[in-house]
């Protein structure tokens, strides 16, 4: 074996150090494995997997029961009328935008841009360059982002470019301050401008209930390595309506089974059947009473945090997310004092098996408490506590 | 727990009734995961997991070390000068000609159509097309793609079409025949009218020795699923040239570490890791002097077959490809008088349990000898002619 071999070793038995910890990145604490999409991670592992089952469509695979979730469970779930597995959430405003690029922009009646609210996830604005499409942002929104805000911003849009835009996208939440817009109200508005509505719940589709059918909204798309408890890259995408659907799934005129936005195929290995095993405990995580339970939890950590006087919410009151943006002054005087500047906390919270701020950040830090239940949530706050404490700022 | 909630649970813990078998399927032979492998996507399964370790850009990732693995590891592989890893080798046949669609299109000289060989995967024809671009194809060729077929191609474009395409896609080898036709020469013709070279290797990187560079060509792709030991979905994908990686990989105007056709990420989770892992495994088994000893494992098959008299190979003679295509004279008078017709074979095989034959083909199939070895090769070649001797064909 030669020098060069022993060098390559080093991309194997690559050990996970944060899986010790108490993860409270909102990336993470809704991708965690369900046993059951473990023990399909395993037995789904090598390569091509599923393909050995295929006749030639990935979503009419019968045995093992694809074609039962994506056409039934799946558009049942996201309240659509048509839903695919997807390599994310990304890959589906793309999906979406690249579509709609293509049939609706040659009607005449709109321009290349897509109105997104000010807090719209970096992706889907690469979603939209990648389709060759403009941004217009609402504003920056204060607080919240208000249905008036977008209706601003298509009327900005319409007035400087003469003509409407392809899409209005709405983030709900967004993942920095869990922030649920009024989306009904804002798709409403979308629609009197006869403009369709892309909703992007990667936040919230497989923690809370969403319903693109009761919303309004007529695309809607999901992460599966996000919030449904599945090993990425997979994501959900729906759409309401026959016309609609039939545009974003076109088959190919090279060949009739094959969907051109889908490439052919999309999440052909281990990832659809763990999205598939996670499938029936992300149902039920999303009930509501479960999903109440899980909003009280957040409402008793925001508690908890505010009472010591160090910690401001950022965003809606009474706050209804997981997904939660604190201001910390006091860990933000710390960082001025200590050696190691405002690397200290990343390092403290280490210490305590406690992953997900970024290192560096003191002053204002985003966190997910999903999943997390109440000791754990308790054992986050105490910490932050004795870490005021430490340092004299508590 | 409801009926639904039951109904539900059809999508947990399946088992795959193939892991038992010896897999034939040119898809799947390959794609088998390494015990490394198969340790990192139990580490690494959850969600999001790299992420963990991400400061904005999924190719600098360097605690695991991503950022080694793709900016060095992987371009010395390839023959390149810069590759990412990506969704799959489909994902990336349509970056590369989505971004030649919005560059080189621009430039006046280019029509917007692609060449391709008559034998050209679907997913890249489905491709084009996602990108909006015509497909023209090289005659469908007797035995073996020649240089000349593409010379034709070109000039035929050409002179119907007024431009010349904005590239060469070279299928290498194809799927079902496993053909290797000349790309140096294929490479050069296309150069000589300046229209750049795609490699379209999927069948081939990770399976045999393969470098950009040394054939000629400028961009290439490759399936991490299908030929890298790794679990999908996952691919590869190579840029020689400075300007033609600056145009591939560009930033995103919305945020500077994003790539816009890599839509800011592609791999983030287990698959990446998982292609990581094998990686040592597969650079090994690609040396010249392994690859020769599969290609030998391939031509003994092919001679134990073809001396029954009951099997023809297509296609290039001497072979030089683990995938192989039969005709099987003896297999289709056997369908013509059983009970079960042209679906006999595939319970024939299952009995005996061998897979990767689709259910329902006698007259003609393909298959692979990837990694099998001979004690293998025999036991299918022996189960072969015990089928036809059983039914008085042999």
């Amino acid at each position: 074996m030669s020098s060069n071999d022993n060098r390559l070793q080093m991309f194997q038995y690559i050990k996970r150090d944060t899986l010790d910890s108490v993860n409270i990145d909102p990336l993470q604490t809704a991708g965690l494995l369900t046993q059951a999409a473990k023990d399909a991670l395993i037995e789904w592992g090598d390569g091509y997997s599923v393909c050995d089952y295929c006749n030639g469509a990935l979503d009419l695979v019968k045995k093992p029961p694809i074609e039962e979730f994506v056409h039934k469970a799946l558009p049942e779930f996201l309240g659509t009328d048509a839903a695919r597995v997807m390599n994310g959430a990304r890959e589906s405003k793309f999906a979406v935008m690249h579509t709609l690029a293509h049939t609706a922009a040659k009607s005449g009646s709109f321009d290349n841009y897509v109105i997104m609210d000010g807090w719209a996830h970096y992706s889907s604005k690469v979603a939209a360059e990648c389709a060759g499409l403009d941004v217009v942002l609402t504003k920056k929104p204060e607080k919240e982002v208000m249905p008036e805000d977008f209706l601003n911003a298509i009327e900005t849009g319409i007035e400087e470019r003469g003509k409407k835009p392809l899409l209005t996208l709405i983030t709900y939440p967004d993942g920095n301050y869990g922030n649920l817009p009024d989306v009904k109200k804002i798709a409403q508005i979308s629609h009197e401008f006869e403009i369709p509505v892309l909703l992007n719940g990667a936040y919230a589709i497989g923690r809370m209930p969403v319903s693109a059918k009761e919303l309004g909204v007529d695309y809607i798309t999901g992460s599966g390595h996000k919030s449904m408890a599945a090993s990425g890259p997979v994501g959900v995408l729906g759409v309401c309506g026959e016309e609609a659907a039939a545009q974003l799934f076109r088959k190919s005129v090279h060949n009739k089974v094959k969907e051109v936005e889908l490439l052919g195929c999309t999440s052909r290995g281990a990832p659809i059947m763990t999205l598939m095993a996670s499938f029936p405990e992300v149902v039920q995580r999303t009930r509501l009473e479960n999903w109440e339970r899980e909003v009280a939890s957040a409402q008793y950590f925001i508690k908890r945090l505010e009472d010591t006087g160090q910690f401001v919410l950022f965003g809606q009151q009474p706050h209804r997310h997981d997904v939660m943006f604190f201001e910390a002054p006091g860990f933000f005087k710390i960082s001025e004092k200590v050696k190691r500047g405002r690397y200290f906390l990343y390092d403290e919270l280490k210490e305590k098996k406690i992953h997900g701020i970024k290192p560096g950040l003191t002053k204002n830090f985003k966190m997910s408490t999903f999943g997390l239940g109440k000791d754990k949530l308790d054992y986050i706050a105490d910490s932050f506590e004795e870490i005021l404490k430490k340092y004299d700022e508590l």
